[in-house]
């Protein structure tokens, strides 16, 4: 088997290649050039099924819901359920962050039932398993990382966030350029710790060809994670960050000579007017790989409401090179969400993805947002639930209200400047 | 009596100017330069009494919240409510839409009650008048508009929306330039209406020496409304909305001449990356007047959540040169805001001003960021909850959480980033 960036080198136009094509309303072989080029990836590995989607340069904003239960509360039945929901207002791919329960049943039935792709980070269940014994994380084998990442490889994950560029190299960078809030990757952390306190290089970066031998051979997809990405705000762009992504531009590089397809992974936490900058370093310093970022949330003062900073920063990242945007829930910094937060999480990045693709002018965002204006112009209220990102809530608040049979609503009532501006008469 | 603006040309460092200047941390004869010249504003009518709040060039951004009754739901202790929430969450102003009930006596009363300045759009009380009565938007009296001008300033209005651009001139720069939505500010479709079906000028702006008069006698803040504003994204930056402007920026310096405090309003619905272009436009037109934005919305699809999409513009509205920004809820577009829409409209208005003034340096935003930052290194949960824009929501929901007790949250739990970066011990 190949991947579906060989095939692509070698001029193949793959059934998912055509598949993506089709539903981003682009040319077929325009898009095999730009998944030839790494420009844009399709995650999918080769033991699964599933309707294919394309993530970078020229498709629509993708975005990523995280699921997984935790040692405090596991309970499968309702990540499943997380994962529909997830699923059902629009998520285009789902992780599986699991740190509690049978790891390898949960990420199979996940695999199983999940109708989009499946991202998990290997590390969590390494150091998952470690801990219950009462290990301590510099005890982390490398051997059982390597064999982490290839039963997961074999049991179909179609990405992978590995942090191949915390490296002895991008950490030295973190001394004598003080953080507020040190790392706050779980991957990172760890990583950083083994490294340290094992005075050894990382393996996941030493042994890099390893990784692709494995995802090579089941075409997976390299997320390659920022494991030094700020905390908050005022650690947003320093050199530990700027070091780790030039380590992460050469796996880049690395990747694609080996025919595997790689994302990069990007901050975090930034002050609004460092997104554009740091977008187009990323894309510059990676070639043009893929952009998959958390956020950014562009203020820390709002626990509880992060779902709404990080629809204001996944918004300018998209604008600016951003392909795929993780969500964020209500929950973030505070609790393991629910499921009403990964509702909440994953409208507030539908939300920011569309208001990126209208300027970039992807999928159907400009269609989708014309119809529902036309709808509010005509007072077509079908059209306008038909065509928001959230129709049941949108129609539940009209019909609860008190112009619920009108053609008006009750914000303005009688005084509606459409229909004083249609010339409609108003009502005594 | 002289307004704010007459007494900082005479060199005057007035209490409420002295007291803006030491609550936002700035050299108090700077702020009185800024306030002369026009590019600060504070607006207090001289018949209240409240703490002074400034608006404008290198202060912290300031928000808004609209609240009112409407003819289907009159309830004057639930706007009531509405108007102690606003200001509990943080609302720098409160703007009373009413168009239900003894319009009046809720004024009067919403001032008295009011801690913040009280913004109205006069125009509002005449057509519901006259609707009640039966007649016609194009048999406004002008005289009737005038004397509700009067009759609010003399009851302690601090600023008001004037829509003196909506005139022949603006509103024919409309025609052989389709809008998909047409006009959808109030005040602009009873204007057009008005002045089209009589065919004669705005009688706000062919009197505006009237309305200088008035607001320079009792120290109202004009906000000039844009009544063309867009009402969808396709509708942005076009002929209509431009026009107005700079009748607008006419306008401006004709208020200031008169030593009258001008702010100016700006859309409404914009795709995101003609935000940045608008605010640079509307401040070099209008001479740094103060920018008052409703939004802006950078996608229409998401009814039920603008409260979000006005988060994400007004973020950028803010970072590029706006000081006010209206809040937005999520009832708009669908109905009249409950009390619970109004705090949610406000915490967002709330997150995208203190994400601005993270950019701009304003305020105590940096430092406020800080010490939530700093807290969550420290994992001092009180010193989180303390600094963030609500703390109730976050400390609801850390408590309810599986770790409720435990210094790490329920989302990582014992696999947490901060511990083993900070080399803590792990529990089993």
């Amino acid at each position: 088997m190949s991947t579906q960036l060989q095939q692509a080198v070698k001029g193949i136009v793959t059934p998912e290649l055509k598949e993506v094509a089709g539903k981003e309303g682009v040319d077929a072989d325009w898009l095999r050039r730009e998944v030839a080029n790494g420009r844009v990836v399709i995650p999918k590995n080769i033991n699964r099924q599933f309707p294919a989607r394309g993530i970078g340069n020229g498709l629509s904003t993708k975005i990523n819901a995280n699921i997984g239960t935790s040692e405090a509360h596991c309970n499968f039945p309702e990540e499943l359920e997380k994962m529909k929901i997830s699923v059902d207002y629009g998520a285009d791919a789902v992780m599986d962050l699991s740190t509690g329960g049978d790891l390898h049943q949960i990420l199979k039935n996940i695999l199983k039932e999940s109708p989009v792709m499946i991202g998990t980070v290997p590390i969590y269940a390494v150091a998952t398993r470690l801990m219950r014994e009462g290990g301590k994380i510099e005890q982390i084998d490398p051997e059982a990382l390597f064999g982490e990442i290839e039963d997961q490889a074999k049991a179909g994950v179609d990405f992978m966030t590995l942090h191949c560029g915390v490296t002895r190299t991008s950490v030295s960078f973190l001394e004598n350029d003080e953080r507020v809030c040190g790392i706050v990757s779980r991957g990172g952390a760890i990583l950083k710790r083994w490294i340290t306190l094992n005075d050894t290089e990382n393996p996941l970066y030493e042994h890099y060809n390893r990784v692709l031998d494995i995802c090579e051979q089941y075409d997976v997809t390299i997320s390659l994670g920022d494991g030094i990405r700020p905390g908050c705000g005022a650690d947003a762009t320093d050199r530990g960050q700027v070091a780790e992504l030039l380590i992460i531009g050469q796996l880049v590089d690395r990747a694609r000579e080996r025919g595997v397809q790689v994302i990069v992974e990007g901050p975090g936490h930034m002050p609004f007017d460092q997104i554009e900058m740091n977008m187009k370093l990323m894309k510059k310093i990676c070639h043009d790989a893929p952009l998959y970022v958390l956020g950014p949330l562009t203020t820390d003062s709002a626990p509880g409401y992060d779902h709404i900073t990080g629809a204001i920063g996944g918004t300018a990242a998209a604008v600016y090179g951003a392909d795929f945007l993780c969500y964020v829930t209500p929950a973030e910094h505070l609790c393991l969400p629910d499921a009403n937060d990964v509702k909440l999480g994953v409208i507030a990045s539908r939300i920011a993805a569309q208001s990126a693709d209208i300027v970039k002018n992807t999928g159907n965002a400009r269609k989708r947002d014309y119809a529902i204006s036309k709808a509010r112009r005509d007072l077509d209220w079908e059209a306008i639930f038909l065509n928001a990102i959230d129709p049941e809530t949108a129609k539940a608040r009209k019909d609860a209200s008190q112009s619920s049979t009108e053609d008006y609503c009750s914000m303005c009532g009688n005084l509606c400047a459409v229909k004083t501006d249609k010339g409609l008469e108003l009502k005594k």
